[in-house]
């Protein structure tokens, strides 16, 4: 399979990897999140070469993530804010943030905190069942509907948790 | 800047995705949560080339995230396994499904069901502030940290809220 076919998969995951699945588009969502909006903003934030950034940014506008908007146009100039599709990948970022925080801080500690503003505490990412306000662990099964990309594999419930030895 | 470099920044964001930020990795750990263990089990369920499946599998052992074990001498087959590291990447495969689940079902309603096996209900992954409880939304602001990649630049507060025009 080419990748290119992956985000035709009925599966979520692969869907939306075909959308942010590259190496730089979600650092270049992290420096919206962050009030980049312009080229330069993208550029500088982001570090990859102005061809990468160019290609990443009219993927990610194809893609519904980003919305371009001309701002001048004697040279043509343009911002790039997130779309409400866009911005609802917070989650996404703040549990790889989480991750990151936990497994590769090199002993030094996470290099960013997260403040709840509404409540004005430091906060982390963590999920919750949304019926029974538990936290939300190992302890879940994922169920194919029809279409599934796992039910064409004929299995009609995925395991989500992985085997042991 | 090029890729290599990226893993090195102080965000981890950045940290993250130098680790599982391919295309190809978050899919073989979505396998690995259904339970394959084998090469051509992942081979199976990513659909990938066998070159990419062995490098990337390599590179997430590598990279702490799989163990690998011998399990056959002659000729010589090994299981993967997740370890802690690994397993605790499930909340970024579950906002990434989430994510796509809202915005790329193409209508036809999520592929896949997330039952929470404690409570025997249908959840869904949202993110709740871990002081107060409240669903996390846009309400909250970064605070770089001494050595972070942000304060590098010169920012000492990073909104976490996209501008908009």
């Amino acid at each position: 399979m080419k990748w290119s076919e992956v985000g035709t998969q009925a599966c979520s995951v692969a869907r939306a990897l075909g959308v942010i699945g590259d190496r730089w588009s979600p650092l270049l969502v992290r420096e919206a999140f962050g009030g980049a909006t312009r080229f330069e903003e993208f550029l500088d934030g982001v570090g990859a070469s102005r061809a990468i950034v160019t290609d990443r940014l009219a993927k990610l506008v194809e893609g519904g993530v980003f919305e371009r908007k001309s701002y001048q146009d004697n040279p043509p100039r343009h911002t790039y804010t997130l779309t409400d599709k866009g911005r609802d990948l917070l989650p996404v970022l703040l549990t790889l943030q989480a991750w990151g925080d936990r497994w590769l801080d090199d002993g030094k500690g996470p290099p960013f905190s997260i403040v709840h503003d509404t409540c004005g505490h430091a906060t982390e990412a963590r999920l919750y069942c949304t019926h029974c306000n538990e936290p939300l662990g190992s302890d879940i099964s994922g169920h194919p509907r029809p279409g599934s990309w796992a039910r064409d594999r004929k299995r009609t419930k995925r395991r989500l948790r992985p085997r042991r030895d």
